[in-house]
């Protein structure tokens, strides 16, 4: 039943969104137990100039110098 | 003041979103009683790619089987 | 694979949960197709104070004049 | 820490995502304390076929009167 | 039309949700244009257990050292 | 940078909210890259009765045979 919203900065592969949803099921199961088959995960791509912290959108920040997520 | 946030697959088209929007807001109304112009229904669209059920992408269930919804 | 999740002042009672989960189910099926067994609907209660239109807490709306939803 | 998500119509510029991310911020260090940079601001653009208000999508609305915001 | 949701640690006054209401709302109107009644803003209070950054809840970091927001 | 919130029943331990959101974290880390200190997991412990799946509350379908997460 636990259902999980990931929210990341665009740029994530499919490869990445893969094991991701994998190793987080995975985690969900053995820490409270149940079947993988009750774990949902949706993922949310959210582009920089849509994420601000600070005050400043990492878009912004970004000229400056890459942010590392 | 109901809002409802919805989520499904991407693929549904404006008359099924039209029709959605419709009912769901009839159903508010019917059970909660208030008026219509008070519920708001917001849907988001998720690729098959950002929804995991079971730790399994859609997208890679979809190669294997036809996901219904 | 809907996943509903519905925001509104606390103060409903189960048996309009109730009612109000299976009449949203019913036309998330009706309009979208797939099985009833696959839409979730996820509800939040929302205390007044924390919820603002306008810039105006609700609970001091309510002051003035009863919220009817 | 305080983590705030904007829901909008689609059409906004980065220069008012960069002020209201910037006034947002400000608005919370203000009231609540804190640093800036424990505040976060996540926007999310809502196309008008997906947001319905009183059962009815603004795209739909818009056909007859253009919507304000 | 805006919709924000602020998440938050729980132990805000009803006076800070008022004031903090009041200023998003006056920062939505100010930037994007638009009534103040098309804003809604919705509180969300999150115990210091249900919160973790760097995968350490803030209630284990409160141990530590106080958190300031 | 990546933020997520996890929705299950409530009544998990804060020790397990402690080791999920240590798994969590570290699952994002090894598939994404980037430092742990920039994940943030936020719960939301929800009642059965809030909870619906194929239209019928989980605390419902409690009463017949119990829901396994």
């Amino acid at each position: 039943m636990p259902t999980l919203h990931v929210e990341f900065f665009e740029g994530r592969t499919v490869e990445q969104k893969r094991a991701l949803a994998r190793e987080l099921t995975e985690a969900c199961v053995r820490v409270l137990g149940g079947s993988a088959d009750s774990v949902d995960v949706i993922f949310r791509d959210v582009k920089r100039e849509d994420w601000a912290t600070g005050g400043v959108l990492w878009s912004d920040k970004a000229a400056a110098k890459p942010a590392s997520s």
